[in-house]
């Protein structure tokens, strides 16, 4: 029991640490943020930080694999609830803004790729594969099915990602936008545009 | 006469350089590339590289201004055209895809904004924004004519660009798809989504 609440305090203080990062990331980019102002923003001492991530690129590796996890585990659910495909694109729009917007406080995709080891980048990006796979799987599901014009399934869901996930770029916190609302809207014009 | 051979010459160079930090840039990040490399790809000395460029920075600057002042010289081109606002759109879309992919030879915005000085930064800023007007006003035109319906302009126009713009994080220069089918299906899912 001791041991749980260990794990469950060690489990929380990693993603306080990784939401600061992102946000260090996102106002900074990831080669002007450091380690030392990421510490400090979370009132611990550098070395304490490199107990829990042992480098920048651990960091970063950890914030995209928080929100591919997120946006996978959302996907799955989604796409076996039986839903009509178009109630579920709608569902994954506005899971996929509340994954990249609000789980770690924005900015996740707006990072330098690059700087990741070449073994966590092939990492995230067979992550990124599954999830374009099974919105794929959703518009092919709306075509068959009659609702959705005859698209090209894998050029509709790269529109639809971009405009997903562009929303890193421009997204404010403090603005006057909810993602509830930007995804409602966004869920409007794209799966119009796809729709008989 | 001369002395105009010169000049064009010399902007030759200067876009042929261009293009060639741009694929780096895209290959390896801002900050993973290097000046020795950009000019080792171009067969010059490092300090010849100089003598165009004073600093990675202002390659970077420089490769961002290239695409805006495309960006806007088309916008502005086609919204003086008086074709119906869905036409505009849609030239709009072909324009930004050629700009984005195909001018430098693709990855333009796959940069690090961070990596300006503050300056720069705000004037790559302020020539997004006068661009983004514009494709507002073509949304809004549309609206006024009856063509689209009543969206969030600025949401459609940010979900539109989203779109345009994520496409240097995927497409691939030696890729099966030209920037001119993108365009296409792109321009029939997004615009499709706006019509009444």
């Amino acid at each position: 029991m001791v041991q749980t609440n260990a794990a469950a305090r060690s489990e929380a203080k990693r993603k306080e640490i990784l939401r600061r990062a992102a946000t260090v990331f996102r106002a900074k980019g990831f080669y002007g943020a450091g380690m030392r102002e990421i510490a400090k923003g979370l009132g611990m001492a550098p070395g304490a930080l490199y107990y829990y991530f042992e480098s920048k690129e651990d960091l970063l590796y950890a914030c995209q694999m928080t929100a591919l996890k997120g946006l996978l585990r959302s996907a799955r659910e989604i796409t076996a609830t039986g839903e009509p495909p178009e109630t579920q694109l709608r569902l994954l729009v506005a899971a996929h803004l509340d994954h990249i917007l609000m789980e770690l406080g924005g900015g996740l995709a707006h990072v330098e790729f690059h700087a990741l080891p070449k073994e966590q980048l092939d990492e995230v990006v067979r992550g990124r594969d599954a999830y374009e796979k099974l919105v794929r799987s959703v518009i092919r599901a709306g075509k068959e099915h009659g609702a959705f014009r005859d698209v090209d399934e894998k050029l509709a869901t790269l529109a639809i990602l971009g405009a997903l996930n562009w929303t890193v770029v421009w997204w404010k916190p403090e603005g006057r936008r909810r993602p509830p609302d930007v995804g409602e809207e966004f869920a409007n014009i794209l799966i119009e545009g796809l729709k008989r």
